[in-house]
């Protein structure tokens, strides 16, 4: 019995490596190909085993992906809980700068966001794992900040969250300019200042 | 020679007439398969005419992409020149929103914005006709706005810019929330009570 269980361990443990074999060489080629051109036997061939390995945990390509989405959006560091603004917002600006920041992760994310707009599926999982977490936040914290009185009780949350991830997304997927520390700096200040500005029309 | 002058002509018409046709089939295709997924091939079947029609005219995919991105740009409204910070804001902002709501337009730039991360020569290209006259324009009005002392002498350009058109399009493309007449006003006045506390760090 002991013996029995010591095997079934073994053999978990050995199928848990190769599905993080293959885990790491679906995110290499992902980043490498985009979703499009990636194919099963392409990151077979990188995981060193067969296309059979990959099918028998995954059924497809896009349910391949989607637990990729998962992965990627673990290492992504959750904002927010500093109990006062301005450390919150500096948390936020600089995980962002960080983990974007990532070749990796900055591919897969662009190579995501456009696929999401084809894909029904791949966009629900992108939504589910990174963007609502990560809108939820930063929600989170805004309104912490508006119980405390540091921003407008008439806050608009869509243009804050517009401020706070749209400014600091761009700069590091779209511009190619620097991101560093008096950048962060630089960011942070103008969003803290700029928030309680985040006013609906009219 | 006037007759053979007029079938050049005719002759140079109808190749203009195809090579539009072509120009047409081409867009809708990379909106709807990306740039990774598009074949030659269909793009001919979609046309309605053979592959040999496309490569008398560009030598690869690539090469036919780039003439696209020109395509694209040259619907994209200009913006700047209203000599009023205020105006050229929302100006600029109305432009960016109603040229990326276009689901044909967004999903191409969100297509060639992952394709470039990976592809040197779209990268040159949609920099060169898309993102540098951009920038350019919105930093002409930036300039000019403080010449007239409408911002401050120590403005940072590059926060800015990522204020400017970071918010824009960061709403436009990544969030699939409204973008109607009332967003354009509530962002363009954030960004109008925003732009003087662009400023470097320190």
């Amino acid at each position: 019995m002991a013996e029995i269980n010591s095997r079934g361990r073994g053999a978990a443990v050995l199928r848990q490596t190769v599905t993080d074999t293959i885990v790491a060489a679906a995110v290499a080629e992902l980043a490498e190909t985009g979703y499009a051109g990636m194919s099963m036997g392409a990151v077979a061939r990188r995981a060193g085993t067969g296309k059979a390995a990959l099918y028998r945990r995954w059924p497809s390509k896009e349910a391949m992906v989607v637990d990729l989405i998962e992965v990627i959006a673990s290492r992504q560091v959750p904002a927010g809980g500093a109990g006062d603004l301005s450390s919150d917002v500096r948390a936020y600006v600089r995980a962002v700068a960080d983990t974007l920041s990532d070749p990796v992760v900055m591919r897969i994310v662009l190579d995501l966001t456009a696929e999401a707009a084809r894909n029904p599926g791949l966009s629900t999982a992108f939504d589910t794992a990174i963007r609502q977490p990560r809108r939820l936040a930063c929600e989170r914290f805004l309104r912490s900040a508006v119980e405390r009185g540091q921003l407008p009780a008439d806050l608009s949350l869509d243009l804050a969250l517009d401020l706070l991830v749209g400014l600091t997304q761009w700069r590091v997927l779209n511009t190619g300019r620097t991101v560093d520390d008096s950048y962060v700096e630089a960011t942070s200040k103008l969003i803290i200042q700029a928030l309680p500005l985040c006013l609906d029309a009219g």
